[in-house]
């Protein structure tokens, strides 16, 4: 299959990789930054560019793997409005493309990109969304020969799956950031906690229900360390907060668990 | 080394067997659960008992694992006072031994231990404590042979440490809970999300700068999506405050980062 990709990000570079691997002809990059779009297109030994009405007209797909605020540009100066586009973005609706384009869909890898860690498409599941069911059809041999669980699923659900990665993946960091503050400053390396953090995970993973294996001080109602841990807090007012909400929020996850 | 290992739950289980493994004698075991007592005294091939007094005097560690609140009860019930004894919690002061005890100390491994889920002590750092430079010695040589990670840390470090562990593992778990629920709600099985989650822990720690890999939409500032997360949440409150919290520690986070 004849794809474009239009970006040049880190989505965009790992995911032209592995359609690439997977058998697929990525016969143009596009991006407004030329050093990036000439970066992807070398690693790929393809061309490049960085101007709309240069993108090639005959491919089968065209991949908008741009930032979620520039898509709905990006999809104003794409130069036809024929040929099967979608774009990758977890909290935009698929009608987006709805007002100036025929076949439409998306294409949604759950995982976080970043350039400098490498990404195992076997390990990552993709969600698919197309306007009528040849484009879905075309959407699945596209992503067929990528080793990852392939789904379908509505904007509106996406949406959701997103919403449920924000808690479990962004806000996660940031409490792992809380916690290599707290032991850097008792003058402690980070990775201390890296077996707990990666049992953590593991067990969640593995029981099916988070809530059915929830541990802490929380979890026993025990207010003697509650109450001694937020008095440790005094000097974050913000991590304060964080630990009332999230011990209300697990001991209301608990009498929940226990409702038959 | 002979040990008596006071307590027979998750923790005493996993820690004597590890230390029977590693070459010392676990001589005895002390529950009050006469049930519990047996079945770990069975599986080590050791003896146990259910009263106090007939605690073997000669070893030359006891180990009181059992939970932060029935400590100080074990402790008056001991009939020792120049034995070295020590317990495992990680948010007990060393000191509760001081009124009675002449030799003591605390050996901290740090993990969740379940009944249900294996410990591999090669993977769990362990921190202790003692009240003499002779009974840190002695309490090295206990666990010298577990292939764990050894550090000492004072009481009141042990405690930042447990407070790191509630963010990094429970409160974790709690977003892990939360997410849960909203992919089920939205009719997919929640390991959709494992490779999500696996991938956030190993950059976090890969880092060693959490705060650092943060992405999302508060990391980004993405007023549009944080909106539409949050109208999304009407239904729970709880999760939507929990939500307005920990993007505002996200980009406090982000700010600091900022600071040269």
């Amino acid at each position: 299959m004849r794809i474009v990709m239009i970006g040049a990000g880190n989505l965009a570079t790992h995911l032209s990789k592995a359609l690439q691997d997977a058998g697929n002809d990525v016969c143009q990059i596009f991006s407004r930054t030329e050093k990036s779009a000439m970066r992807l297109a070398k690693n790929l030994k393809t061309v490049y560019t960085t101007a709309f009405d240069r993108i090639v007209r005959d491919a089968d797909l065209y991949i908008v793997a741009v930032s979620d605020d520039a898509i709905a540009e990006v999809i104003s100066g794409l130069p036809f409005t024929e040929s099967l586009v979608v774009h990758t973005a977890g909290s935009i609706q698929m009608n987006v493309f709805a007002e100036k384009m025929r076949n439409y869909g998306v294409i949604y890898p759950l995982q976080s990109f970043s350039k400098d860690y490498p990404v195992n498409f076997s390990e990552i599941p993709v969600f698919l969304e197309a306007n009528t069911p040849e484009n879905l059809t075309t959407l699945r041999s596209a992503v067929g020969q990528l080793p990852a669980k392939v789904y379908e699923l509505t904007s509106e659900k996406r949406l959701e799956l997103h919403l449920a990665a924000v808690f479990g993946a962004n806000f996660v960091n940031s409490l792992y950031a809380v916690a290599a503050q707290i032991v850097q400053d008792a003058g402690l390396p980070f990775d201390v906690l890296a077996p707990l953090l990666q049992k953590t995970v593991d067990k969640a993973v593995e029981s099916g229900h988070p809530a059915q294996v929830q541990t802490g001080p929380a979890a026993r109602n025990n207010q003697r360390v509650m109450q001694k841990h937020i008095e440790m807090l005094h000097t974050h007012p913000e991590w304060r907060q964080v630990y009332r909400q999230l011990s209300k929020c697990i001991q209301k996850q608990q009498n929940e668990q226990m409702k038959p």
